[in-house]
């Protein structure tokens, strides 16, 4: 079987199964105060180029927007997000449960525009009903988003300066980021991004890691007891150290980046491989998922070969389905895919 | 000065008035428990032809709104309401505050649609990721809707076969709901209402009283310890019979009818003025609140004559505003406004 | 029947339902934006000598504890309350359901003890894994208690220093504010509490209103966004001048303070008849509230002649039972309560 | 350095990393729907003897238990807690931050009593006031307690008996339930556990794993749309495989037994060091904690060869620490430590 069904069907790179086997006859103090987060802290700070930056692990994706989120805003505020954001639809009102509106704005391949959002703040102040109505708090993106698209640097400046301009906390999810800064189609590096935005996760559960993902305050803004209120979400792991240990080795000889290369030069090849067989494009993006159109007869004649994801239904006869390439794909991996393309089509 | 701004900018009605003057020499038991509370439930159970009907009385529209879906909900379901929706849009996330999301359809004149609501629904449970998404849990309509507009027997029967067939309680704002049920174009009663819902609320702040709303659970099905929950949501007033009575009065001798049916009649006066002075109709609705664009420079005129609700802007020369009649409008109120029309257009 | 039971048995004071009746003609604009609550809060200040008071009303007490307390919490602090507090015990959890633990000190007679308070802060500082905790974020006291009890100037200031020591803001629940101002045995005026809190509420409920309490920041401290966060509690009328007139009203050449006046001298008239019949004294307080020891049988022999509040078992024969006198209590009521216990003792 | 300081000091037992390690080049299904994770949710059942347990893996102590807390109560509903209950205390106040209260039992040793928890319920029931208060509506008791102690299958009856009468679920902490199990002094059995609670958890983090907790609903009575409300939380892991395997593990040639059984032999050589140095017992437990009195000038020259948990002071001149063996503890630390008392004391 192939898998292309998503970038998390595998546990864990090498380097960092071995890092855990390594430290596993050490004994470390609980809750993140061992000294290999710490390492791991400095070195993600590093390679933001940001000294002054805030840490912390979390867990997985869900529990990291709602804990930012949930934190960062005051009870009368709520967080814009495209309609298609993560918050806004697959994360079961985990923004909600925690007393907050999602606010949506319309979305273009899954990205905000920073005129439209300038205009939903606009309107909002411009309401005189508005003390009637949530506030917006904090604008909430996802980088690369959940098409697999991209901000460029400065569609990200357009829209921080709106958000500072109205005093607005930015939130970038970066649960891909590194398939995002890797691509060959973008001009937002890590420390470009992490200087337009307020705060922003690397994503390591897609990227490499058995679970965990870094939270980046950039500049020392954290909010306050946030260690506290990451208990109170239930987030911290006693073992804090385990996705310490994690990002210590994936911000070691650029292994986050080489990672998240091979999944592009992946994606470059599936792409390729969908031109070559006339596979109707549904969004071909620039990072690791591709969303095409397939017969429905010919997806029963694969679905035994090959993992996908099924993304919507196009009409009576076809579906949109993700193919997603992770950092576990190999060139091996791609040939057969072109293989059961060339004798199922 | 003449108020057509809402039908909110008066006190009570002179009977209410002289019920809580009468009543102001006994002592009553707290928190709802006493006769008088009782009568006003019976007398409604009556009204409603609902024998064995749960009623409970809050304050406001808000509150009884966050109170009822909240104490309703499950904590993995939120509420589907229009986009223009109460909830949805004006009352300041409290929905949300609660833990719950408001899911939204598309609005027609303010009102949902059964078909589409039922296509919600089955996208929903069709969506394979449908897990890691809020499920619809209750529906909520209002009736008259925001736009003074009116579900028909036949539209609100559909919404509730629809919420049936899914086992997904119909919940009914009914804050105008007098000015719905005396309205010249409807057929829906009181009694056919209760019959086609799970729960409703008979607007009083809106309609004759100081403040109140009765909140009617037809089928005696109030979840388990609703009073506690009240209590809970800061709902509860110490002297509960300053609902009690207000509601006791308006359902002795027809009253809240009678005076809902005035608003109407002043409505009707109100939609022939408009006709009249070939005012831009914006929504002319059943009931008592009707919307018009008027181009600013008259709006300035009349400004100091009469208020009105902004609704929204129109173009750059006109203004969308909102005229409600009331309880309390009089005739004399029509013929000053015919004036005004008269010498300013 | 005598009525002892509460001091919210009977409705408003004749000055208020005359204020309402007036009023009653007249338009207003909704939410607490009108003239008259203007007026309202203007004399307020005065009377607290706090000319840049913010001042909001909302409609009881448990609303206004849990909005206040919800409102200036951070997500990681809890309220600190005497074990007896209202919000500890009676409040059916309206604290907890906003997502702050309510943090308990001893009671003294319902009172806290400004030591015992440093040392509850103090020991959480000192706890190694305090971090792992709910922070302390707020101090609420009552005054009156729940027992009727008064703190005097020494021993407020002594906790309001302790609270801006550690700078944690100090909330008065004031539901019964006026019977403790006027008490015989109380050197704490309003001026004086104003400058030693950072929020308290001046109960109207209990002190000759249909309902509302007044919220007082004395500091031009509310928190931001105060008012959209009244709406979000649903704790907002839309005839919000209904708490205004009556506030205004009370605040009138010293209502407020005159009606409390004489539910004091009807406690004293009461102690003197505990005193004269020898009933067994459980807390005879400087308010209105006062608690004693009746056997059952003789329970049974007035329970047709007098309301009382079962407060606790006593023994197998007897029961705690608070008696408590109001605005509305009249010399011929204690008349009336002294010959029944000459009759039945 | 010794390590004595807490059982979590340590990753995972070498089983769980070889799993790991052979499962790392396979592909899983995500969220937990995978074929391991079902192999151990499989094994768990036979070891409880619950053929219909539902069971789902999460990552933390915290986590697991404000989930399972806050999906089983309903609004109206508290949980009751030891006051020394670990959700009483140190968890940030994740409870209350779902909306629920935590009422307080005493504790004798880390445990309630059946006899104290009968009349606390029956005390809210007969109170006049309940309503107005919050129900009982869950008994959360830890299993081994915060203090290592054990509840005795009688005990337990007891305990599961008061919840039956009154139809509140019981919920066992097991966060440490290995060292429960494999006590030497201990009457329960996990069946027999199992049988005498609604919900329990069997931890993997401070037992071999790590991370993850499998929460078991033994009479496959988990929440309506558990899964779902488990992503709300933020507890829900992509690569849900990585708790099922080290569970699968865990439960594969009894290792969790095993695992536990080493740290109970360790401990009661501890307990025979601290009697053979006549060291000041605070309590000694039948599982792996102790708790002792040492002088601070000791502590002065132990620190630096042994880790050890502060607990609390115990006057100006010692204080209580507590020692904790685990699964890796080993005889020649048994010895090490012994040496450190022979040469300090």
């Amino acid at each position: 079987m192939l898998h292309f069904s998503s970038d998390y069907e595998k546990g864990a790179c090498p380097e960092i199964l071995n890092a855990l086997l390594k430290a596993n006859d050490s004994a470390f103090s609980g809750y993140g105060t061992d000294t290999i987060t710490a390492s791991a802290k400095s070195k993600i700070r590093k390679a933001c180029n940001c000294p002054e930056a805030d840490i912390y692990f979390l867990s997985g994706g869900t529990q990291t927007n709602s804990t930012v989120i949930a934190t960062m805003l005051k009870p009368y505020e709520g967080v814009i997000s495209a309609v298609t954001g993560h918050i806004s639809v697959h994360e079961a009102g985990a923004v909600e449960y925690t007393g907050h509106k999602v606010l949506t704005v319309p979305e273009h391949n899954g990205k905000i525009d920073a005129i439209e959002l300038k205009e939903y703040i606009e309107n909002f102040y411009n309401d005189g009903n508005h003390e009637h109505m949530i506030y917006p708090g904090m604008v909430y993106i996802s980088h690369p988003t959940e098409y697999g698209t991209l901000y460029s640097a400065t569609e990200l400046k357009a829209i921080y300066s709106v958000c500072e301009e109205y005093d607005i906390p930015l939130f970038i999810d970066g649960a891909r980021l590194g398939y995002g800064l890797m691509s060959k189609d973008t001009d937002v590096s890590l420390e470009y991004l992490a200087k337009h935005c307020d705060v922003f996760y690397i994503g390591g559960t897609k990227v490499g890691a058995l679970l965990g993902e870094a939270v980046v305050f950039p500049k020392n803004n954290a909010p306050k007891q946030f260690y506290t209120m990451i208990k109170q979400h239930g987030a911290m792991l006693a073992k804090g150290w385990i996705t310490g240990i994690q990002f210590d080795t994936l911000f070691t000889d650029d292994l986050y980046f080489n990672l998240s290369s091979n999944a592009i030069e992946m994606a470059e090849i599936l792409k390729s491989i969908i031109k070559k067989h006339g596979i109707k494009e549904f969004l071909l993006s620039p990072t690791n998922q591709q969303f095409v159109v397939i017969e429905n007869s010919l997806l029963d004649k694969i679905k035994d070969k090959v993992t996908y994801s099924f993304w919507e239904k196009y009409d009576e006869n076809s579906t949109v389905i993700r193919l997603a390439t992770s950092w576990y794909t190999t060139k091996e991996d791609m040939e057969a895919l072109d293989n059961i393309f060339d004798v199922t089509m």
